[in-house]
């Protein structure tokens, strides 16, 4: 397995972790985009939501009540935040490993991609 | 109630609805950002991530799995989607009932926000 993701998740390459459960892992983005930038990712590798199928809806919904609970812990509930998913080339995303993007701390933009 | 998202859930409001199921909706956004930009919103009325908990996990999940299968109608699974959904004033959270944007058709922005 050559998945970046995974050697975060299985703790072989190192990163701020600022949350995790049974299924979901968290960390703080390398490149940050905005004061508060986190990836929410699956211990388990799933490439894409494009590969994603009935049997993980109870997965994908705790994937969004992590960010939820994530803007809860870096005190941006309130002031509002964006969750961002990139799926495949001309979504924008870089690592195939499937991740949610948190991003506040401020005003986002509101243009969209 | 004075939502103009419940009003299209309703049928009140017309809208071009691509997709259904019993919890979810979706329409064509009248202001696209890109070629394909389409809104998944609850038939219930949910304010925003925000007010979700643990029993909206299953719903979470099917919003994403909604998605995924609009992407699919599209055309744009393979070449590549992305999913947004804003929170609260900072965030770019518009209209105050829970929404994902479903956007592509075009190589999608680098920039989140």
């Amino acid at each position: 397995m050559d998945c970046i993701f995974c050697k975060i998740a299985s703790g072989e390459i190192p990163a701020d972790i600022v949350f995790q459960n049974e299924e979901v892992l968290a960390f703080r983005d390398i490149n940050p985009q905005a004061p508060v930038h986190i990836l929410v990712i699956p211990k388990e590798h799933i490439e894409s939501v494009t590969k994603t199928s009935q049997q993980h809806e109870a997965f994908l919904g705790n994937l969004v009540l992590a960010a939820k609970q994530i803007a809860k812990q870096e005190g941006i509930l309130e002031k509002g935040y964006r969750l961002v998913i990139n799926c495949g080339s001309e979504g924008g995303q870089i690592v195939p490993h499937l991740h949610l993007h948190v991003l506040g701390g401020r005003k986002l933009d509101d243009r969209l991609g």
